[in-house]
């Protein structure tokens, strides 16, 4: 118990663990066609893979900090996961991965097509578990989230290797690919329980800070991370090209020679371990680490400070302590 | 005006011009993202290749048919499309499909991952849509087709090159990639306007028929239609190896030396010129490419008699002589 008090994921995971394994039955009867196997083997691969369930946990405590007492929260909870679990299905076929977490990819397990199309399928699935809530206004904010997801994803995909990538676009890239889905699972908690606009407005800054600062705190240990704990290499999104926080701030503040190493370094593929360390160096030079940090920890602190109007409690303790657990990776 | 008058599709885009223009127009303000224009660009593509709109008209026909006069019957139309179009933005990165309709498909001008996220984007718009016609029956229906073309799509590739696929799952298999979409277009028409339960029935019946005859229309064309009018060669689905119902009654009732040709031209991929002439050879000695074509003109009329609760209307009869109209490539 001690280790789980110092750990608010533990710590939400134990005290919701009773709705959380009916989203876990819910997600394994929603996940299971008799008709095609291969629907639940490849999903049952990416549940197993050591997820946190973050996003079904944030509608869960949501729907509780909102004294909520119906089961609509974990139909909703299950839909989110669904959501979440078919955006990452896709990633990895868009990003041609073959491990996640230090394990191999449903996509390199099966094939590209496979996990296309279970994708599609839990994306449906996640949709009937929301239209079970009976709450258009649910549905409209998950609609809407994922149009943001999508679009968030296409930017970044456009984004790649793109040296022009701003910090706007940046922040339109991770509001769209992390921030909308942990913005709209911590609302939908709220709107079910039919409080006061001023407590769903709560929820769902917290929700989006902490995606915000969930997705800098990533982006950010790509770069600075133990490859131990991790799970993979570092300067995975440098070997990519994918433009994130370190990286835009960095390109922004080169010299000419500098910005001219990025170019051949990027645009031509070359991103050896040699390049990944000047990077870091130049990085460094220029502070774009610390600067990250520093946007991260903001945002934890925004996420926290959401919270405000609800009254005390332990789980208000827990949500505002989980702002500080995710940047204590590189705080 | 006479040949639109011969071509039940087109008697109902003249019919319902006005209606298919506000379809349109909302396809395109749905498609249109400021930030990422690829979005529009490729969907654009897509939509502009030629599609018929078969089943947004289904939509606004079913709607008028049971007397509806709100505007939900537009924006579930347009949802409809967007549904449809991002499932062959995928099939054609599951197939590798480098042309539809005789024009480049997107995966292939484009590139995969576009083709992948652009079809969860209108994936999602399509959402958005359904949930601005405030109907949470319509939301399910929409929610379960969508399931049900997953499961289709997935059946579909778990039984490529599989010899013995049967009737049973090839019927599920088209269930979903064709019936389930074509049932709920015809089938919310009616939810919408409120009728009873028969006429709700009534048009699910006819979209359920109308698509499956078209699927077999399509399945049977693959192999006795003009290359011309299909804009496509003829055996593609054997090249493939993909089992349609010709290919599947000529398997069950093949002798042991047809079955190992079957099993050598299929599974290891000899499928030239010589083999699709030595198929369709023994495709018609044992009927099956007349067997399917009863079959399809079986749920043609089926589709037709369907429709049999609605006094008569200039529109039952275009409704009615669509099916015939389907049919009438392979009659």
């Amino acid at each position: 118990m001690n280790s789980q008090m110092n750990n608010p994921i533990k710590l939400l995971r134990f005290t919701f663990d009773k709705e959380m394994q009916s989203v876990d039955r819910l997600l394994n009867k929603y996940m299971t066609s008799v008709s095609t196997p291969i629907i639940s083997e490849l999903s049952n691969h990416l549940f197993n893979a050591g997820g946190k369930r973050v996003r079904p946990l944030l509608t869960i405590a949501s729907a509780k900090l909102c004294d909520y007492s119906g089961d609509s929260h974990i139909k909703l909870a299950a839909a989110i996961e669904f959501i979440h679990s078919a955006t990452l299905l896709h990633d990895d076929v868009v990003d041609e991965s073959e491990k996640r977490r230090g394990k191999p990819t449903a996509n390199f397990l099966w094939n590209n097509q496979s996990s296309v199309l279970v994708g599609d399928y839990l994306f449906s699935k996640s949709f009937q578990l929301m239209v079970e809530a009976e709450s258009l206004d649910v549905l409209s904010i998950l609609a809407d989230a994922s149009a943001t997801i999508s679009e968030g994803e296409i930017l970044q995909l456009s984004a790649v290797k793109n040296l022009n990538t701003s910090e706007e676009v940046y922040y339109k890239i991770i509001e769209g690919k992390t921030a909308a889905l942990f913005e709209a699972a911590a609302m939908v908690g709220a709107i079910i329980s039919k409080v006061e606009p001023d407590f769903v407005k709560a929820l769902k800054n917290y929700g989006r800070y902490l995606g915000l600062c969930f997705q800098l705190t990533d982006d950010l240990l790509d770069y600075v991370g133990d490859e131990k704990s991790l799970g993979k290499k570092i300067g995975d999104d440098f070997r990519e090209g994918k433009l994130t926080l370190p990286l835009i701030k960095a390109i922004e503040k080169s010299t000419l020679k500098e910005k001219k190493f990025f170019k051949n370094a990027i645009k031509r593929n070359s991103t050896c371990d040699e390049s990944l360390e000047e990077a870091l160096f130049i990085m460094e030079k220029y502070g774009t680490l610390d600067f990250t940090r520093k946007k991260a920890i903001d945002f934890s602190k925004k996420a926290s400070d959401s919270l405000t109007v609800f009254s005390d409690s332990n789980l208000k303790t827990t949500l505002k302590s989980l702002t500080c657990y995710i940047v204590s990776r590189i705080n």
